[in-house]
């Protein structure tokens, strides 16, 4: 089973709009158990995008387009189809008779332009909108599928999986749709992991692929069997696995993230946090405060950039603030002990670094860091040698600032 | 003038990776003067690799195609170009040369799979590599100019840059380069904009365009000339036109940003900053801190998430505090002063509001937002009331404080 998505729009060459359509469709085929060979974007040009549905008709089972279906003279989209087939476009009433309702739910009455947006191809159907005007198109022409879907992304969302998904797994019943499932993982690098699950890496179904992102990784698991129950079995056999081997990294799946773990542990565990930041700059306490319900267990950050307010404000003692520009163990365990005291927290979290382009010593160079993590029962610091830019130096601190919190609240349950 | 740009590769087809490369050398091509005219996404495999060129090629003056070039059996790119101009790879010893010295100088030696990179499509030549150890390639076939470039966006991007683009400019020497400038608004709705420039927009050489962002607003002017000099006469004469209009509300323009521009005007007029943040949340502080140099003039941050904080740490009274849940234009005023007095800097600036989904109250709802900005010469107070999810809210009053600092400091020249 062969797809083609074409996506249609000028602005979309000049690459003035950034399409996230193609890989959203391209995915959820792939999940159905479609395959994707070919991916096409194409202007407003009738020439043009008539060839392009028909070489797409030449090769593909399913052809899902998105774009041009509006009122105005260069959305050209059905058009196009009808041409590429030899068909007509003609008036449907019910398209028309829906376009009318939502307008006039608006105080509005359609214009004579928006017409154009009930002239389905011949022999398709249309597809009820979706928070727009623009209704949808699909067309079963020769055992394919052609769907005409509107551009705006909260228009053909909804459009795609309320509609084309389920006349797509009726028109071709044998379709297995794949079994999916992300394991997050932080504290381990990408190479050490691969060494780790090498064997199961070389599996093809289920299948296991590491995805790197700054400072942590995601390890999807994906398999099809003959029906969705034993694609569960699939993915379950293999998630023990890896979990077996690398239960110490994996910190949550699915829509998981390292803060919102961070975050329930902490409730779990009835504590509570603040922050002292130097390098990062505010990235640790905002990745922190982004988690609805934050304020029920973070109390408090103090973004201390210059070594006065290190002094002044957190308390840290002048002679280790000018011991190598305030970066140096002493001045994390004390910033992360001390804004805990200050906050009346249970839990102190603190960074200090050089971030770059400029700063650093030769000892500590641009892109060193150190980490103080501060609770009742004593104080933890660490090191670490970040490479890449200002941006990314302080990226990867404020993420091993939180892998270290959540190390150590996985720990303490114990 | 057509090209067509392909992205080549099966991670890309599946959604497993987000292709920037198209859009890029789209943009470019076209500041260029060549319209872009198709984009194609394919796999790894090497009949439809072929027949994409095969198509390209049949249509196209200029095929730029990314991906596939590496030293293993799924890279085809370079033996699929060849196969649709019926040309055979041939070995090219100045690319291996390069690549045996790239090896050595990481003391590394090449492998046998690395051959692959130094076969090159007959009467093409090599492009040098950047960044990574795959050449590109160009091929100059009947007029046409196609060029292999390598996926990585920081190997194809000075590829590009350095080598592709002057090699278009000889070969196709009467293009004319479109010039243009951006133009960056904030603190003015893009529907009031587009009123007091509606008839400047109809223009279409020298042409106008608005583009949204969150609390901010890019103005685009184009221009294309009969030459380079003419082109930068006509972007100048709507950037006057524009600027006369709308001088209140331009912040910058290019690369600028706002906070880089906040940070150079606190410079110039030799003046320090604090910042408290309560539903921001350390966000305002990691935007101010991401400028390179803003130890200059950032001295310190307090995220005061709760009510406490708010006042033991910052000195707001506690009565204010308690109504309305400390989000109250009192607060605001509070925490800029007593954060300005505790830094020991010229301006505070504050936030406090319910950025949701939970809280807010019958006379402030989720999405109201206080600010206060406190200087030598008194304090300013302002009240927003945000639409949007939590993260748009935070992102949405963290610009807006930007927004009064800059108001504020472009002022205090006078």
């Amino acid at each position: 089973m062969q797809a083609e998505v074409l996506s249609v729009g000028t602005e979309l060459l000049l690459g003035e709009i950034v399409d996230t359509n193609a890989q959203y469709i391209s995915n959820r085929l792939k999940e159905l158990g479609v395959d994707v060979y070919r991916r096409v974007t194409v202007g407003d040009n009738p020439a043009r995008l008539k060839a392009t549905f028909q070489e797409a008709l030449g090769r593909a089972d399913i052809v899902i387009a998105t774009g041009g279906l509006g009122p105005t003279a260069d959305d050209l989209t059905a058009f196009c189809l009808a041409q590429a087939l030899n068909r007509e476009l003609v008036f449907n009433q019910n398209a028309w008779d829906e376009t009318v309702a939502w307008f006039s739910k608006r105080d509005r009455t359609p214009q004579n332009a928006d017409h154009k947006q009930a002239m389905i191809v011949s022999g398709g159907d249309y597809l009820r909108k979706f928070n727009g005007t623009a209704p949808g198109q699909v067309v079963l022409a020769e055992g394919r599928l052609i769907a005409l879907l509107p551009g705006p992304p909260r228009e053909m969302i909804p459009m795609f999986e309320n509609q084309v998904l389920p006349i797509i797994t009726d028109s071709f019943p044998h379709l297995v749709p794949l079994k999916s499932k992300d394991l997050h993982l932080a504290g381990i690098g990408e190479s050490q992991v691969q060494e780790i699950v090498a064997d199961l890496m070389e599996s093809s179904n289920p299948s296991l692929a590491p995805y790197a992102a700054l400072g942590q990784l995601r390890l999807r698991i994906a398999a099809r069997g003959k029906d969705s129950e034993e694609s569960s079995v699939l993915v379950s056999q293999m998630e023990a696995k890896v979990r077996a081997r690398l239960k110490d990294y994996i910190f949550g799946e699915g829509e998981d993230q390292l803060e919102s773990v961070c975050g329930n542990l902490l409730i779990k565990r009835g504590l509570t946090l603040a922050v002292a930041e130097s390098l990062t700059g505010g990235l640790l306490c905002q990745r922190l405060t982004k988690v609805p319900g934050a304020s029920k267990y973070f109390k408090m950050g103090v973004v201390a950039y210059s070594e006065a307010i290190k002094t002044s404000c957190l308390g840290v003692p002048g002679d280790i603030v000018r011991h190598q520009e305030a970066v140096n163990p002493e001045v994390a365990e004390a910033m992360a002990e001390n804004v805990r005291n200050l906050a009346g927290a249970k839990i102190g979290l603190s960074t200090t670094g050089f971030a770059g382009p400029s700063g650093g010593t030769p000892q500590e160079p641009v892109g060193t860091v150190y980490f103080g993590l501060s609770y009742r029962g004593g104080n933890i610091q660490d090191r670490q040698k970040f490479a890449g830019s200002r941006e990314v130096v302080r990226e990867r601190a404020a993420q091993h600032a939180l892998v270290l919190l959540w190390r150590h609240l996985r720990e303490s349950r114990k």
